[in-house]
């Protein structure tokens, strides 16, 4: 240990491993003005395999960061799922089409691109908004935690001892596949399929070899483990993995097919009679993703893991989909994989150190979710440590993270289980059997399996995540139940509770849907979606209805007075003159009825360099050229009296209220979770978000 | 004159200037595999100002190229028109509303980016596809050309002296204006007033001092001169722009107004009663450019240029404005000019030496026309040469750059004579009479305005323009008027004309229309046009109607035998095996009823490492989450029995005909300008695109 060099330094946010999940939380401190550091072991990004899907709800949030577009361009998009089945001959027959996204759910479709796209969109929004760099080749070493200064939001907590070792012990063993399988012993494959433990291997290396070794000690208020399946921050933490293990091996190849198979551009699930099933995942660049079962009856379940290699698998692949040929020239990855459905016991300590992504949930990969529901996560913990490091929030707001996302862990568990033990069982004879007969004690019905993957495709959306009552999420039910547990529930005495009934479509706790609205300054139209960028700011949406009548709009200019005082209140940064909380309006007054200088200023205000903002107020009505949203329609919104939303910083719905219940809002916001400023503070500040 | 070096070196093509044109002549040379050179004298690209609005062709142009999204996310995108006139006591008032791009002519509509925005996303594009890269500060010195080499395929008869200089000799006088005019002599002022002649001073400058110049001598077989309204390139040649000089001086203030006017943030033509026009244009970032007219009746029109300056372009525009305020903090931009409309008496010399751009036509800017049809003149122009150069097409096709792109510049330059003298008209008096009068023998009706300005909306587009009949536009009308003139008409002898009956909006000489299509292999929808990319073949598309019919699906076969062994005539190099010609297929039976594999290999050609090509064939049927495109009713096609239509490089249609009219097709390519592989070349070949 000769060779050891030391340094120290302090940093707000240490996040560990640059993954999509550790990059969705940099994007974050990147956007709020964090100070952050994000480290990786390994000495490059991922370039090829690995994850590729990405779900209609991941792509609203890469949007909200402004490169959704990028993914939607590069990607393959995926319409239908055909199902592929064995008919009463046993002969392989496509049995169905099912959209693949159901239609209406959301502005975006699921789409594929690998994961090392996602990573570099990243790598470049930071570089775009930050000074955050991912530093890699870096392994933490020891963590230790101070108890005492916990609670102190000055303190720095956490400390981690990183060690920086040189390029050429860390870059992963990243290889091509050749058909002949001599890569089964490569990195990519143990990677996967084995324990990821190479980290004390490539440590003791380098000690035995007397490389230089520089040791940093980081000091840390916060602390972000995002470091896969085997964290190392989760081992720190004592954190278990609970869960079980299957036996079902499947097998990936990511090759340009040569096959006459005629879905091979078509997202397939495919169950042949004898030799297992393949799911079928069309991908850019001419490539397809094929998920092969190689625990057959046929072939036995004692399959040893080393002796898995490309050509076993297509071997496997071309007996499912037989009588149909499949072949390839070139394979782009490989790998094998024999996973569990296991979540983890805890999912932070102290509020302090926050484990999020595979390192507390791992699954089957067929669903498509371990990137989407990682790279959640940590949009979900990201604007909550931004907002108490900004003096927007308090401490409490972090609780939420643990009752939110190990709530949606459990689902995803839950539905992985149910789709796998299906899509891995063997299907029942006679489901294409004229008679209809759709149920079999041999196997799984293809009904069965049809209605889970219908089922399934809205949960793997990612839209229908609706999180539990809170100090955040102002919804009846299941408060008591939930909120007390884990510390997140209201003020029982003054209890704040959203009138869901205002807004049928707009969920208190779900994220804010979106439909097309006008700008009202220069008749654009915008999915309403798209203005709820995230850059950290709470959104108060006035559904303003009907302007053009006399009352309401006596009505507006009351509540704006209100809001005006309110906005005023909450600011990003505690000497800062930009309010924590933009306000909008969506209205349904003939766009030609309403001048935008005629609203209160709250709904263009003014700066001295730049004049009036004309980026808050829109109208539900047509557009000249892409045709009519029906916005109020599609919120569910009454057209002549609108309502009020109030929007989480992560576009989840945290209340609903008339446009009289401004001091609703106001006693939610100012009752648990919000740092106001000192009366008279809000003095000559300007509202431009 | 002792410290010059000579060195010396040849290209295929030189290209003159890195503007908009310029750069999109080098596009299609890296799209096309040409050994190409493009020289500016600047010694940077455009940073603020200039030409900025971006009509529907231009959009599908660089979307053809792969990067108008970009422009499409970046650019203020202007929807509606708004005319404001005085009303009968003199005050200014809003008249009337009208759509800034007509619905449904174009997938996109009109929107501003600023000149240097639009440069870079070509400089990357260049980076990306080719070794092309933009050389800077370098003056063309010389120009001689070989009469007798002219003709000559493999001959260099253009000989360029090039001089290149150190970098501070070469960084244009770009600076921001201030309030109080300080900036009235700066660079940008005088080079957009007055004469473009400080190419002459740099390099007397230069020799004076004794600095270094190197002398390059470049020998070429094309010249492009896309150096702009003082064209270097056109004076060589001795080519004059004929047309006349306007008495009106336009002031020009790129600012973020502060303001009251209601309708700042869409673009608006206001007429005052007294103190002249006004066009406001809302940019991106806040900006808006301000046209105003500067000699209006109070002034007097006896104004020197020179004391021009932004203090007095924003009087006159408070004026105009009046008694809306008008104000600004930061102004990006200014400038001023006094142009005519003019056209350049010919547009190339021997098919060698090409002029494009402002060179050949100058007109207003107001109507967003110049960087568009700038652009679209080498758009025109640079699949030509490169097929010439690539030994797909022989010399005969270069006349019908000037043919076609002449008519297009004389038409620009009647349409902006008459909108520029509409708009810098006085208004009528009474046009907001509430009798309805809408003409006044004093000044211009607003109802005739109002008119012009609707159907110039249409010319302005760019998809308006219609090629005349000629060795590749396949039409009947106007051929004897225009082919024969300059050398483009067809043989008569052997004359192919198109049955434009065949498919009501395509038409045969304007470019493609496009609608919604699915894929046939993933049920992906994309607008046709999306498909055509400029990569310089040319495409058959095959109508092919209801092929779940079985006599329609008969014909295809037949059809197929007769396409396979066209494309395989005409390839793009002379010893390569990728056709020039790719063949797409739409049909209009149900999607689900045909499988891709079922037609014939033509429609799915395949290649031993990628397997069957699923990107020939679409179909016009409904789509998961866009809605159904009806593509044959739109395109105007029978959709039992279909059509077939040739389309060119540059998505311009050059001739349609029944399925049986394979024969007619084959005799319009063989005819006259491309040239086919001798018999029996063609064994082996791939058709993959």
């Amino acid at each position: 240990m000769d060779m050891t060099r030391e340094t120290f330094s302090k940093v707000d946010v240490l996040i560990i491993g640059a993954g999509p999940a550790g990059l969705m939380a940099a994007t974050w401190m990147a956007r709020c003005g964090i100070n952050a550091r994000i480290i990786d072991k390994r000495g490059t990004k991922i370039f090829t395999g690995q994850a590729d899907g990405l779900q209609c709800r991941t792509l609203e949030i890469l949007d909200s960061f402004g490169f959704a577009d990028r993914v939607w361009k590069e990607s393959n998009h995926m319409l239908e799922i055909c199902l592929w089945n064995p008919d009463f001959e046993g002969k392989l027959r496509r049995s169905d089409r099912i959209p693949d996204t159901i239609p209406g759910i959301s502005r975006f479709q699921q789409v594929v691109l690998h994961q090392g796209r996602i990573e570099q969109f990243f790598l470049e929004s930071l570089e775009e908004h930050s000074n955050i760099k991912v530093e890699r080749g870096i392994f933490p070493y020891t963590l230790a935690f101070d108890e005492t200064k916990a609670e102190d939001p000055n303190e720095y907590p956490i400390e981690v001892v990183l060690q920086h070792l040189t390029d050429d012990q860390i870059n992963p063993r990243q290889s091509l596949a050749t058909r002949d399988g001599a890569a089964t012993s490569d990195g990519l494959f143990r990677s996967n399929i084995a324990a990821d433990d190479d980290t004390d291997e490539v440590l003791s290396d380098a000690h035995e070899n007397e490389l230089t070794v520089i040791n940093e000690t980081v000091k840390a208020k916060y602390l972000i483990g995002c470091d896969g399946a085997h964290s190392w921050t989760r081992r720190q933490l004592g954190i278990q993995l609970e869960g079980e293990q299957t036996d079902f091996i499947w097998g990936v190849l990511d090759i340009i097919p040569i096959t006459n198979f005629p879905d091979i551009r078509m997202r397939c699930a495919i169950h042949s009679s004898k030799s297992g099933s393949m799911m079928v995942i069309p991908r850019e660049n001419k490539l397809v993703r094929l998920y092969i079962q190689i625990t057959t009856t046929e072939i036995g379940s004692k399959i040893e893991r080393w002796s898995i290699n490309p050509k076993m698998i297509l071997d496997s692949a071309q007996k499912i989909m037989a009588p149909y040929k499949l072949d390839y020239e070139y394979c782009d990855w490989w790998t094998a994989y024999q996973i569990g459905q296991r979540v983890a016991s805890s999912f932070s300590q102290y509020d302090r150190m926050f484990l999020a992504g595979d390192a507390v949930h791992t699954h089957s990969p067929k669903a498509g979710q371990g990137m989407n529901v990682s790279m959640q996560d940590t949009y979900n913990l990201g604007w909550k440590i931004a907002a108490v490091l900004n003096g927007t929030a308090n401490r409490s707001i972090l609780r939420t993270y643990k009752s939110e996302r190990r709530a949606v862990a459990q689902e995803l568990i839950a539905f992985d289980h149910k789709f796998s033990r299906l899509f891995s069982g063997r299907p029942a004879k006679g489901i294409m059997d004229e008679e209809g007969i759709s149920m079999d004690e041999e196997g799984i019905s293809m009904e069965e399996f049809k209605d889970a993957l219908e089922k399934g495709n809205l949960f793997a959306s990612g839209v229908s995540v609706n999180y539990g009552a809170s100090i955040i999420v102002a919804k009846e039910d299941d408060a008591a139940a939930q909120g007390y547990e884990v510390g997140v529930a209201q003020n029982i005495n003054a209890r704040v509770i959203g009138k869901q009934h205002l807004a049928s479509n707009i969920r208190i706790g779900m994220r804010m849907p979106s439909f097309k609205v006008l700008n009202q300054s220069d008749a654009r139209p915008w999915h309403f979606q798209e203005l709820l960028k995230s850059d950290g700011r709470w959104r108060i949406v006035v559904f303003a209805g009907d302007i053009s009548n006399g009352n309401q709009m006596f009505l507006i200019r009351t509540l704006s007075e209100g809001l005006k005082t309110l906005a005023a209140k909450y600011t990003l940064g505690t000497n800062g003159t930009d309010s924590a909380i933009e306000i909008l309006m969506i209205h349904s007054a003939p766009r030609i009825n309403i001048e935008l200088l005629d609203l209160p200023e709250i709904f263009h205000p003014w700066s001295k360099r730049d004049g009036y903002n004309y980026s808050k107020v829109y109208v539900d009505d047509i557009s000249y050229h892409e045709g009519y949203g029906k916005a109020y329609e599609g919120f569910g919104v009454d057209k002549k009296r609108g309502c009020m939303v109030l929007v989480r910083p992560d576009q989840y719905v945290s209340w609903i209220g008339e446009l009289e219940d401004g001091g609703e809002v106001e006693r939610l916001l100012g009752g648990g979770f919000m740092v106001g400023k000192v009366e008279g503070d809000g003095e000559g500040m300007e509202f431009d978000g």
